[in-house]
């Protein structure tokens, strides 16, 4: 069997950024070249980011995205690397647009070489469901494209495919040795697994190996882990990529040579065209090794997704630093040790807002942890601000604890207008999806890292963290007595999260079928959960529907998360006509 | 030609609601049967609410809407109407629905008679573009049903069905008599007119009456403005029902006898069924004359779709009043009369908060606004507690113009949790396009009306509000002053909008192309729009994006307002299983 070196660019574009995207795939053009590569494949909407969302219906970008790929074809071919096959991710469109024509957008795959575009794939499976809505923005394509390079037939396909299928059973109607898949595939626990199950079906049906390439990176509340992949037609894995981090793949792959007389011919499903580059297998002086990534374990997965996804966000849309409220509590404690462990210590700044309800191990609690992680932080008493409004408003009970909650907010947000903060709100989805926590208060903040972790989750990360600090020898970043005390709003005396309700490994329980799944309250009576206790927790979540849409994004690692609130995507860098 | 008597029922339900939809649909029927109607149609989705988002995809919801329906049959012939032929929009499924089955859900139509569904229409053509994500929800249908009601063959077809026209072809080829058409349309500015082009296209291409039926009342920033109508192959209208208010319009039509045989034959595009009631001309002993609602000019249609928006969302959602913070500037106060002609002046309270950079005659203009409208209204100035905070922390510029905006935002939140009013954001969209409000401070609260209401606008119907009052020899609710003085956000000394914006005419011209519209920035130079004009406010546009999204819902009255942040229904009183 021939072999082909193929290279796999796992990078981190950004939405909008054409130049900046662009620049990164001459890299990997440039390093796929000295490493001596048949091929070189970068993610899906590589040049453009994923997703464009309505950008997509802005001709200018449209005809923007056109453009640069032209140009980036003649750029590749500059820098000596015109010889090399590259695969590009980008936005396209059927014909002309412009304000009066209608839409044929296309979300789009082209092979350049020696500084011209060979063929442009346009993708035949649009997922619409979850996070996309890809029927919204594209029109399906129906041609596979094949490129015969070393005597092997590479067929080319776009994320969703892999999971619909046609075009990969297309390609093995037309003989393909090898099946590129280019993916902007977002993060969801446990959906690294079912990707390798899907690509190892696949493989199997085109008796061929699949070369699954994911990009990386955050935008806005998505996160791209990245775990690229290639798998052997008998399941086996070939070479493996790291999850969260960018990688050029480079790997020899065994493919089963070009067999079929170079003719176009047509499925019932999809019509294909061969383009043939080299007829004759390709030299290769010294295999190199396959390269694994390690397996991370479930916990780690979830940080690093977390992680990511902050970093992404506080410096794609060029933030110097964040700001967020330490309570004490585990909640901000995490979300502080998961920004310093995403953007470093000296931008993370922390404040303790303490009122008449506040402990003062509380106070002590905050400050060991700022102290522990190295974090710039500050005290900043509320009582007096409180006390004002009191003098001019006359509130009480419920109110009062919303008014301590928004004081604190305003004095974040005064913060981060006057020093250039990114505020964090530090809620998680337990309490998001109960509607416990104060709108345009602790909820205010531009980014919200764990509102997609439930509370019993918050625990693991934190009991994690420190476990992963013990192992390498360094200061447990969370002091355990904010791990060990009982979870408390403190916005009035001695009140208790357990006073409103229930123990969180049920109400955890209790959303993951309710909010999660499509279970309904009887289901969850049927579960065993009591009935009077999943009557008020699915009234909650009903009611809180409103405060949710008004939160900050923040990473998503379940299949539903809160909020499918985009129209533009805020990390949204297009500066073009 | 026979003649029908047509009864078509534009009706307000609400999402979720099936109890109280079915009893608007049980008294509908009643009065149907009174009239001497042999035929009622109610609008799409009129059991389940539209749009019902998510809900779709539980269940348990699609059950609920399955059950009600068939016991509304029962209660249909319990109430003595069962010989009434009655259209209704559901929600369904083809086949058994649960949590480990796949989608297969429907917007459906079915049609009732003796206490039996006769049959199940699918919609054909799913909207998925602008406010619509019907592919997301629903799976298209391909059989349509006609029933043959005395001696007329009438095909019944729902919203979208209308626009791409397939079902309508059909209907001509099976020689329909009559096409019923049932709608949850949304209102835009100059969609009624669109309607009605559309409308009579499709009465002479199948050469017989259509009558159109559309929904009425707000749903969270959606308001579906009825106007239905039934439109003779000819082009002329034979009756009309008012816009944005709820009516039974009974209409004697007459339509082309039924001609083929009883046999279900298959187009093409569509399968077809038809279903035998009566086939017997039914008898009229006296025509009723055809009803015409009065035309709204521009300003009145805008006016009544915000007014409408605003009371179906703070009465669906069950708020006693509302609050909001009265400026003495024109946003305001056209927002607090809106507010009194929405839920009338005894549920409206007004706040005016006054720092040191207020004029008095900003706070003489809003006493005098809220005296002419009968509000209640308070004085509460922030500068103490805007002192406060300075006391803590140091702010200046642009973040202690923020603060005196969120210290604001705080009362109005905190009077509104002690109370129980609803807080009106009174921002419009001018504003909101380039981020000229505080995030947490003027820009929150649980609805905005005018949020999608240009500022050129906003002046136009306070004067035509003005002229309104003047011909019926009422007090002009809006005080001259507030319309004819400069617009400022008084947040420092001497401040203007003209100070960092451009003049409204000009800003709102380019947000109509760059928004509203798919203009470039060089398109909108050729318009004639100064280039550095163009791209400072493209620049702002492009930034404010995050702040729109966390900003509450309003009601639309364009192709494109902001926000499509739905996921559940916000008024959503679905209490199922």
């Amino acid at each position: 069997m021939p072999t082909l070196r193929i290279a796999l660019a796992q990078d981190n574009p950004i939405v909008g950024d054409l130049d900046h995207n662009a620049d990164l795939i001459r890299r990997a053009a440039s390093a796929a070249t000295v490493a001596g590569a048949h091929l070189l494949a970068t993610g899906e909407q590589s040049l453009t980011g994923y997703p464009v969302e309505d950008l997509a219906l802005r001709h200018s970008f449209v005809e923007a995205s056109r453009d640069r790929l032209v140009r980036l074809a003649e750029e590749i071919a500059a820098d000596g690397n015109g010889s090399l096959p590259v695969a590009v991710g980008y936005l396209d469109a059927d014909g002309p647009v412009g304000s009066t024509t209608g839409h044929g957008i296309r979300n789009a795959l082209a092979l350049l070489q020696d500084g011209k575009v060979l063929f442009r794939y346009y993708k035949h499976h649009l997922p619409n469901y979850g996070v996309f809505d890809e029927d919204r923005w594209f029109v399906a394509g129906h041609e596979l494209h094949l490129a015969r390079i070393g005597g092997v037939d590479v067929a080319f396909t776009v994320c969703e495919d892999v999971w619909g299928g046609v075009p990969f059973t297309v390609a093995e109607e037309a003989g393909a040795g090898l099946v590129i898949n280019i993916n902007a595939s977002p993060y969801e626990q446990g959906k690294h697994e079912r990707r390798l199950a899907v690509v190892k079906e696949r493989a199997a049906g085109v008796g061929a190996p699949v070369a699954y390439l994911n990009t990386v990176g955050g935008q806005d509340d998505l996160v791209f882990d990245g775990g690229s992949m290639i798998v052997a037609a008998d399941g086996s894995i070939i070479s493996s990529a790291r999850r969260f981090a960018s990688e050029l793949l480079v790997t020899d792959v065994e493919c089963p040579a070009a067999s079929r007389a170079i003719a176009n011919h047509s499925s019932s499903l999809m019509s294909t065209s061969l383009h043939v580059l080299s007829e004759e297998p390709a030299a290769i002086e010294t295999r190199i090794e396959p390269t694994f990534a390690p397996e991370l374990g479930r916990h780690e997965e979830v940080w690093e997704a977390l992680r990511l996804g902050l970093a992404d966000y506080v410096n794609k849309n060029g933030f110097p630093s964040v700001l967020l409220g330490l309570s004490g509590g585990i909640d901000s404690a995490v979300t502080a040790v998961l920004a310093r462990d995403a953007i470093g210590a000296d931008r993370v700044h922390t404040v303790a807002n303490p009122s008449q309800y506040s402990s003062q191990h509380s106070l002590d609690d905050a400050a060991d942890l700022a102290e522990r992680c190295g974090l710039h932080h500050v005290v900043e008493p509320i009582q007096p601000i409180v006390d004002a409004y009191l003098a001019e408003i006359a509130v009480s009970g419920l109110a009062l604890e919303n008014l301590q909650a928004r004081v604190r907010g305003v004095i974040w947000m005064s913060l981060s207008n006057q020093h250039g903060h990114l505020v964090l709100a530090a809620g998680n989805k337990s309490e998001y999806a109960v509607g416990y926590s104060t709108l345009y208060g602790d909820s205010c903040g531009g980014f919200a890292p764990i509102k997609d972790v439930l509370k019993t989750l918050v625990y693991e990360l934190a009991n994690w963290r420190n476990e992963k600090a013990r192992s390498l020898g360094e200061t447990e970043p969370i002091p355990e007595n904010i791990i060990m005390k009982p979870p408390s709003a403190e916005l009035r005396p001695d009140q208790l999260d357990s006073d409103s309700l229930p123990d969180y490994a049920v109400l955890d329980g209790i959303l993951v079928g309710y909010v999660d799944g499509d279970a309904g309250r009887e289901d969850l009576v049927e579960q065993g959960y009591p009935a009077d206790v999943v009557e008020r927790i699915a009234g909650l979540v009903d009611r809180a529907e409103y405060k949710r849409r008004q939160s900050a994004p923040g990473t998503k690692i379940t299949v539903k998360s809160f909020g499918r609130d985009r129209r533009l995507p805020i990390t949204n860098h297009f500066r073009g006509k």
